[in-house]
């Protein structure tokens, strides 16, 4: 299917069929579109949970403001994003891309200094609104790779933020939800599958200069 | 192409070839994949400038931290957030939902009300992180579609804000540039395209429950 037929036919799932499971392959594929989703230098600043487990969602439900579509998804994503980037977590990356591309760790360490020196100037709250966009750049890469396995997703940021990081077991120092997606099959009763899609118009929404 | 694929062959470029200028038509596809894009409430709180004249592009160039790719790139495009959403912007969405869907706009009052109740509980800084992040899901699919297209993306947080909004003529009480994407074909004497892909390994980004 065409990508842009596939975004087009995408919405955002009001009520999945409960009975419909999205198949590992497919869940490995959209996640693999997540793991090579950008971030800023690359950091990658998240981790992703997927909740698959039937009574786990069940645990969930409370934690969202509409139990619409998480007591009807297949899967949740959970994106959870990073409070703290600090040295050990910035060793690690370089640590990391020294053996991937096979190249001495002293070559990198300008780039090492540079990016240190500039999250340290980051501030609690700086740091969390960075990390946090980075997460969305992964949520509209699962939309996307969903949109064209033809499964149907439902992004949703109305939850309890303690509670749902409570749940999910987070250590709430390091880390929080930034963002969650519902995966599934959109149910025939969800009447929105019907509704004409609601864009801008392309002459409100680009300026050409 | 395959979706992975495409994903696997992007990388942020260092260097565009200045000489090779992305067509009207990938263009096109890849803004329509941006216009696609999720919001949180529909409510799209971003526009899109797309600089594609060069006198425009040099101008830019002291705006970027780095001028590598902004001096050699075919088109910048700017996502632009909305610094306000107020009940005029509110009432044109539901004006432009009723028409569309031939909906009297009346019946989409108790939702119309809801989100006007919660976007004026946002404080000032509030309404920014959340819009910025909206404008992420745009990055993100700006990015995965031009990759489809083979058109190669940077995308960049490194710019000084005054200056760019400035230079762009935004009105920066209503408004702020939230993130760019130079788009263009790689150079040849771009050494990173060699570079084999750093990303955490799946074991280290997903956790399955």
């Amino acid at each position: 299917m065409n990508y842009l037929d596939a975004l087009n036919k995408r919405y955002s799932v009001k009520k999945f069929d409960p009975e419909k499971k999205v198949s590992t392959e497919a869940l490995f594929h959209i996640l693999e579109a997540a793991r090579l989703s950008a971030s800023s230098l690359g950091l990658q600043p998240y981790r992703l949970i997927i909740v698959q487990n039937a009574e786990m969602i069940e645990k969930l439900i409370p934690a969202f403001y509409n139990p619409s579509q998480i007591s009807t998804c297949s899967h949740l994503i959970a994106i959870v994003s990073k409070k703290k980037i600090g040295s050990e977590y910035i060793g690690n990356y370089f640590n990391h891309i020294s053996e991937t591309r096979a190249v001495p760790l002293e070559s990198l360490n300008p780039f090492q200094v540079s990016i240190s020196n500039h999250m340290e100037r980051l501030t609690p709250e700086q740091m969390t609104i960075w990390a946090d966009k980075q997460c969305y750049i992964v949520l509209g890469n699962l939309m996307f790779a969903a949109a064209i396995e033809k499964v149907d997703t439902c992004p949703m940021e109305g939850y309890k933020q303690e509670t749902i990081d409570d749940i999910l077991g987070l250590e709430v120092t390091k880390e929080k939800v930034a963002v969650t997606l519902a995966l599934g099959y959109r149910s025939e009763e969800d009447e929105f599958q019907n509704f004409k899609k609601v864009r801008k118009p392309t002459e409100k929404l680009f300026k050409f200069i």
